[in-house]
């Protein structure tokens, strides 16, 4: 008998229809969502055969290892996966910014009624 | 002159070729990262004026009020969108558990060398 992906102990990852699954990343000391980025299967085994965060570039078409050429690597505490096996959560300590804006999340802005507003 | 996407404090949110943007569920509370599911237009718009967590369903492919037949609900304290507005985050507090599996977060197990382990 199978268990079900919800309960399994294997690791099978559902990627999408171009191979990826989306990827939440989280600072782990502070819980802070950092960033939302895809991952093929590649970018997984490299995450976790090295523990720094590595995904796939959709714009540029290719393995992106994070801080590669900024520094601002993210050291992987841990990797999780979710019930049905199509997202993942890296949580990683962060060096430097995460956003290539510069600041520490990529997620700093409000939604409201009137538009966007500076999140605190 | 136009604000570059990452700057303006207009919401314009990049759907996919379906849609849909990927939301990240947040505990506002611990933090947790609860769930990842997706929203199109209409959804997010029920998000916001309700204050109640909805996404789209793509396995029932209908608008999903969450907790709507579990009574999970989500009260959203507060939505976020990324540097390039192709994500969104809501922060919530959770009636219940998140997951359909009965736990508190869909991600519950850790992905280690030899499969997946409970996360603690």
């Amino acid at each position: 008998m199978t268990k079900s992906i919800e309960e399994t102990d294997r690791f099978t990852p559902r990627f999408n229809e171009q191979g990826l699954v989306p990827v939440v990343t989280q600072d782990a000391a502070t819980g802070r969502v950092l960033m939302v980025a895809w991952a093929n299967s590649e970018a997984i085994e490299k995450t976790l055969s090295t523990r720094e965060a590595h995904y796939w570039s959709r714009s540029r078409g290719e393995l992106w290892r994070k801080g590669a050429t900024s520094g601002h690597v993210q050291k992987v505490i841990r990797v999780l996966v979710d019930c049905d096996q199509d997202t993942l959560l890296y949580a990683v300590e962060q060096q430097g910014p995460a956003c290539h804006t510069g600041r520490d999340s990529c997620f700093y802005r409000e939604v409201t009624a009137g538009g966007l507003a500076s999140a605190t």
